[in-house]
């Protein structure tokens, strides 16, 4: 459950060397101030913060492969860092080394739309892009909560509300640029829209969260604004009745764009924090895209299926600003939460299950939570069965941390008994490591047989996914 | 463009050794019959056949990890064979070694309706997996020409006409099992719908074409049957405007199912070999899923594009029956095609460009065919923006195979300098292998690292993909 189960590597370069020639090399792109540091060590979870020994700021590719072939060197880790709002420790220097802020990295290179595709650099975030699209037409899909980067949404294989209709950052990443651990930079590939060229290259960086290069340049597949949208609020009695809605749902078909489960007490968190007046009690958001004969049947089918299963009346909301801030209040839940148990740390989990198990992995977590009296509010992408718990700890009370673990392991290893995943979005980081294992098998050899042979020194993002060596 | 680019590896075991041992572990389901071996290395096409030294025909995945870990232990070659129907030559035993039939591995392990997934051995063929869901409402999408194997679809991430709306064989796999060189069985992970648990191992075996692993159990992706599905015929005057109506109902964002382009020798090959009377012109195959509303919607927009770059009256075909006819000619292209000159191989290809690019590529590609002269029919997968040219060559014609060469070259780099790829869905195997530096290019290392790391005898279907060693 910590981070403290990484061991660091013996043999690491030393760090007054690199910092001097870093220094030469970006001037005062290059910082090692304290405040600095410990920003980019910040892990906005309970993960404690190790900050990096260094931090640049990088403007181009060259600056990264520069930088990639300083580091490789002097034996000296390298960490990528994005916006920062990974849950699971992934901007963590265990071993220290160089953070390489991306920030500054946020072009958006070409909008290609008539192919319904653009190239971007990673510093840009998900809320950039769309501005940026806002007059084309199109827009990208993939919405975490936080306004991320493009590049750590692809390190961390991202997904968010629209995934149901949408897919992950594995679907929407055409092709990548990235710089190896020896400095090299690869371009996985072209334009086209499919390709059976050898291994899928970007599918293997994608979800690799920095440890075997880093992402410069993203190609991304756009859609097209639908022409209309229409979104929905709905109330249920139970939540079991609220799961049911959404099992029925994708079973039928219904080509649904979002459909997002709040528990009771994530709906009073979001009423509080986001000044809404929803009904406290379980409740699904819903979105439909499509043509305006096709919203409509959308949502008249799904009617039916809340009425099934005892839901109220929708509450819907027309017009754009509405819907706006419906889906920000969603967005928000995370800090919405977080505001429950103010000086409290979060504890954010992931679980994702095949959806015939969504409504029992609920409940049972649910009983969970109110057997160990836990303040723990439920959001969901519910659509794809994935679901996220945040328990509130009090960090200084060791017990409730104890307790707060066995929990959220227990979560774990439910999901992964209903052949689901530790994790559906967030990635392993340092998180999640302990339960990789019991999920993939042999599969952890097979990651560490890659690892090992792409990044034989172990410098790209070390201590996260696997540990290092047997 | 040859197989005999691949030099034997020099150190292979001893296959007398071998054969006796598969002898006495599996009997009479262990052959070297001359007929059997030469049946395992056909290519369809005209690359020659290199016959394996043996065949096993295994029933499990214990048999499977059996064969390679005797194998292994030999250092002696396998090559997985489904059923034979790659174009480019994967199935060939340039340096020997045993061929592992998987067509008895051909059970539907499991039908999870409420999940939309299901589990099934590699030697199911698509089609028999969709006899088999016919009573669940339930079907698999992805159809290449060749009633193929699942395992050897995934293995050369294929797609088939239904890719523009329902993606590749990539998007429709949740994860895989798989028999990695050293014998240990791989489960990528289980059904969840989404993960992030570490580096995509599914997304690695896709398109890895038997060289990394053997797939020996599938968990796919099913869709809905939608409420309607209308199809249609639309002639054009040019390629150009048919290419240019094919672009617009991308750009327009129309959730086309299926749009396929065929020039005017493949409807005259189609017409003759399935007995169609289209008119013998550019034209486009259309299909049309979803509710009775959204398939007249879509049809109706079509119709304003098809109207709009000069085509023809479409002729739909309300009926299941006709519908089915019409597919399964586009199905049988290939051999459609191959009966136009008898007696002659046909070099078939599988460039894939941006959606924007594709009436250039397609122009100047049949420019080339006029130019020299070729009988060369035309089809594609149009909305992916992918098409195959069937050159059909007199093998015993030296200058004749050389032009075709030439040919074959200079449109896979034309497909490349597009921003495209010389294989959309074919793979790379013995035929693409002189192009992927091109278009990828330290992509190429990348790979021979991977490869060198999970499979250091090189004894995973050796010489596909990329040459061993540097």
């Amino acid at each position: 459950m910590s981070a403290d189960l990484v061991a660091p590597h013996a043999e690491r370069g030393d760090f007054e060397t690199v910092g001097a020639v870093l220094k030469q090399r970006f001037g005062e792109r290059f910082s090692t101030a304290q405040a600095v540091r410990e920003q980019h060590g910040h892990t906005t979870s309970w993960i404690k913060n190790q900050p990096p020994q260094g931090v640049v700021f990088v403007e181009t590719t060259e600056d990264v492969s520069d930088v990639v072939a300083i580091c490789a060197d002097h034996n000296v880790p390298i960490i990528p860092y994005g916006t920062g709002t990974s849950l699971e420790g992934h901007v963590n220097a265990p071993e220290g080394g160089v953070s390489l802020d991306m920030s500054r990295m946020n072009r958006v290179l070409t909008v290609n739309a008539e192919d319904l595709d653009c190239v971007v650099e990673p510093g840009v975030t998900r809320k950039q892009l769309n501005d940026y699209l806002r007059d084309t037409g199109l827009f990208f899909p993939i919405d975490p909560g936080a306004d991320a980067s493009l590049g750590g949404m692809a390190a961390t294989r991202a997904s968010g509300t629209n995934a149901v209709r949408y897919g992950t950052m594995r679907d929407n990443i055409i092709n990548l640029t990235a710089v190896l651990p020896d400095g090299r930079i690869l371009k996985t590939g072209n334009r086209a829209r499919k390709s059976s060229a050898g291994y899928d290259l970007a599918r293997l960086l994608i979800g690799s969260e920095g440890t075997l290069g880093i992402i410069t340049e993203l190609t991304l597949k756009l859609q097209g604004i639908p022409q209309a949208i229409s979104g929905g609020v709905c109330p249920f009695p139970t939540i079991e009745d609220a799961c049911n809605a959404v099992i029925l749902t994708i079973q039928y078909g219904i080509p649904v764009a979002r459909i997002e489960f709040l528990d009771t007490l994530q709906v009073k968190a979001c009423n509080a924090y986001s000044n809404l007046q929803l009904s406290e009690q379980p409740t699904l958001f819903l979105e439909f895209h499509g043509s305006d004969a096709g919203v409509a049947e959308q949502a008249e089918m799904f009617g039916e299926i809340a009425n099934e299963c005892n839901g109220g009346a929708f509450v819907w909301t027309a017009h754009a600003e509405e819907r706006t801030k419906l889906w920000q209040a969603r967005h928000d839940a995370y800090w919405a939460s977080i505001g429950l148990r103010p000086g409290c740390e979060g504890i954010s989990t992931d679980v994702c299950v095949p959806i015939s198990r969504l409504a029992e992995c609920v409940t049972e977590t649910f009983r969970d939570i109110e057997e160990m009296g836990f303040v723990a509010p439920m959001v969901g992408h519910a659509g794809d069965g994935n679901f996220h718990v945040l328990v509130l700890v009090d960090m200084d009370d060791a017990d409730e941390v104890a307790r707060a673990s066995t929990f959220v392991s227990q979560l774990n290893r439910r999901a992964i008994a209903m052949d689901g995943t530790c994790t559906g979005e967030h990635g392993i980081g340092q998180g999640k490591m302990p339960y990789l294992e019991a999920e993939i098998g042999h599969g952890v050899d097979l990651i560490r047989q890659i690892k090992a042979a792409i990044d034989p020194q172990n410098i790209m993002n070390p201590g996260k996914i696997v540990p290092h060596g047997d």
